[in-house]
């Protein structure tokens, strides 16, 4: 069992300087200008840009005008779409760095969300084992969570990130101006993460993220986030201990995000599946860890006014449980949950067992 | 360019102690007793044994019978031969350690042949983000040259090891039992990369080599290969520098292996392949770093003698040409062999036009 003792305050409305992280560094001021010196400076023979077919049209225009359209540019496009992290689309990713000549000197640029990051840093960190890549990340969600800490993955029959690596991008260049081009379900996805970063570790910025206008979050909102991400990876980069914290609502969330992927025309997205799976697992901190009545209801309050109600029907609580059984946290069989002691203090490595599970998922069915 | 300026000698009667690599140890003497001993108190939850047909029948009983048949212990088996190293079979790996519901305190065992260490390698360097692997290797090939050095690979469309990682196994176990499954032909493989450590750094073990009776290698001459071999990823895990003393014959070499794999029905072995290489990258050797004529002469002798002739026809050249220009040891699409500049002395990054390369080509050709 662990939490944060850390008692420091992030300031909201701090300058926001580059982030040092696990020997690289993460931009946020003019972060395109500082992508294209990294790209002017870096010694690279070619350069590849992953997009998908939303960040080809709204987000590579940008990138192109900046970077002042250099030679040796290749695109690599795949579908927009979880469905697009399977291992079959790695193969095709792979294949077009074989077809256009990709040596180890080239360097591969993710422009876009979670799926272009997690699938495009496996690519690279496998690709004639191992070449270089940086983030762009255009979505919330990648800004907040999926571009920082070094972790790569991608799927194969639906389950998430069942292979991968822990590598870490030589940069991440951080562009408010992508978030325009957002839908709002898409930010909400986001805000997922960064509430759970409050919950987890900083209950002031819980309460700072309950009263903002989460659907235009501010710059300084994504840096703090990124800021408590960034701290808990570099102390633990490989989850060996602390950084299970930010699984905190992944053991179901993940499950029910699977499940939905599958069976839903109109699937989940990740933020909606970890804001259900936020809400179980606080339920479950309350039975087990110590989060007390009041603020499970403040939890569950503030995630069912935010996020859309998913019907989770009890008849597929098995087909989730043999989700969670695969997933990448358990051990010895054992299903294991990050959970909470009060709103800012995380609690690891909580076995819980099948009938807790469904409690858990019943306390959400029954709301 | 860079040569090793040592001067130590090895004996080839030492005691066979246990090998010091990077962060693991590689075990001769009464090895499966070492692997039993690592597996009771290796604190992992299951266990998890890659073999291909070949080695489920000739090395596993012994395997078995020397671990004395723990629980937890699941078969995996692939299809004998280099076209197992392709990405789907890796993909067919994934998914069995799935089903078996492999968790990230699982071991995985890779009983066999250099297929074997290197699929295996990658596989487990990638499930959940990384699980334990050891080798214990079965061919003379995999036991002085895979399985030691820290590289996983696997195979798309044929071309070798493109996708892969540097990942270290967390221990070898050298059973020389094993080598008399081995019909005469693979032990000759072997020979191949046994010879290729005398000529890039040892004129003594080369000449020895040329004297031993190599259908029948010695314990002692396996070790001071695995010695060489260790020392010089020791000092190079990445392939920065002197490691690339190690593909001296496989810019070619690998290129008429892909060749022979994609076009003959009875396809070449890895060391028959790497022979002919030899043969056509001293040619280059003698024409561009100063290898002696008398010495490009001795090689092309020991090796003639020493391994099947292979017609290699020159109107292939061109597609040959087009293998070695997906070498992954390319830079800017230029074509990189490591020569030699003496028997026993490297000589790395030397960029070879397309008319020396088929110069070399021609030379074999023409014995």
């Amino acid at each position: 069992m662990m939490s944060t003792t850390d008692t420091e305050t992030y300031t909201v409305d701090a300058i926001m300087d580059t982030i040092e992280s696990n020997n690289y560094h993460i931009y946020f001021e003019d972060s395109l200008t500082a992508l294209r010196t990294f790209v002017a400076n870096g010694n690279y023979s070619r350069f590849f840009v992953l997009t998908d077919e939303n960040t080809a049209q709204y987000c590579l225009p940008l990138l192109r005008e900046k970077l002042g359209d250099p030679e040796n540019f290749d695109l690599i496009e795949i579908p927009a779409g979880e469905e697009s992290k399977d291992i079959d689309f790695c193969i095709g990713v792979w294949k077009m760095l074989i077809d256009f000549g990709a040596d180890r000197q080239s360097l591969l640029i993710n422009l876009g969300g979670g799926v272009i990051s997690d699938l495009g840093g496996f690519a690279a960190s496998t690709f004639k084992r191992g070449i270089d890549f940086v983030h762009v990340p255009t979505t919330l969600l990648s800004q907040v969570d999926a571009s920082v800490g070094g972790k790569t993955g991608i799927d194969i029959d639906s389950i998430k990130n069942i292979i991968g690596t822990f590598t870490q991008p030589k940069a991440v260049f951080i562009e408010q101006q992508f978030l325009k081009t957002l839908p709002a379900r898409q930010i909400l996805s986001g805000n997922a993460e960064m509430l759970k970063h409050g919950l987890i570790c900083d209950e002031e910025y819980w309460n700072l993220l309950k009263t903002s206008d989460l659907e235009n979050p501010t710059a300084a909102l994504v840096y703090k986030s990124v800021q408590i991400k960034n701290k808990i990876v570099l102390e633990d980069p490989h989850e060996k201990n602390i950084r299970k914290a930010l699984n905190f609502g992944h053991t179901i969330g993940h499950a029910v995000e699977t499940w939905s992927l599958i069976n839903d025309k109109d699937s989940l997205s990740h933020g909606e599946a970890i804001a259900i799976g936020m809400i179980c697992e606080a339920y479950l901190a309350h039975k087990k860890t110590g989060l007390s009545a009041a603020e499970l209801e403040e939890i569950t309050r503030t995630l069912t006014n935010l996020y859309p109600r998913y019907e989770l029907k009890m008849e597929h609580s098995a087909t989730l449980l043999e989700y969670m059984l695969k997933d990448k946290k358990n051990q010895n069989g054992k299903i294991n949950c990050t959970l909470l002691s009060t709103i800012g203090q995380f609690n690891i490595d909580n076995v819980c067992t099948n009938d807790e599970l469904l409690e858990g998922l019943n306390y959400y069915a029954s709301l």
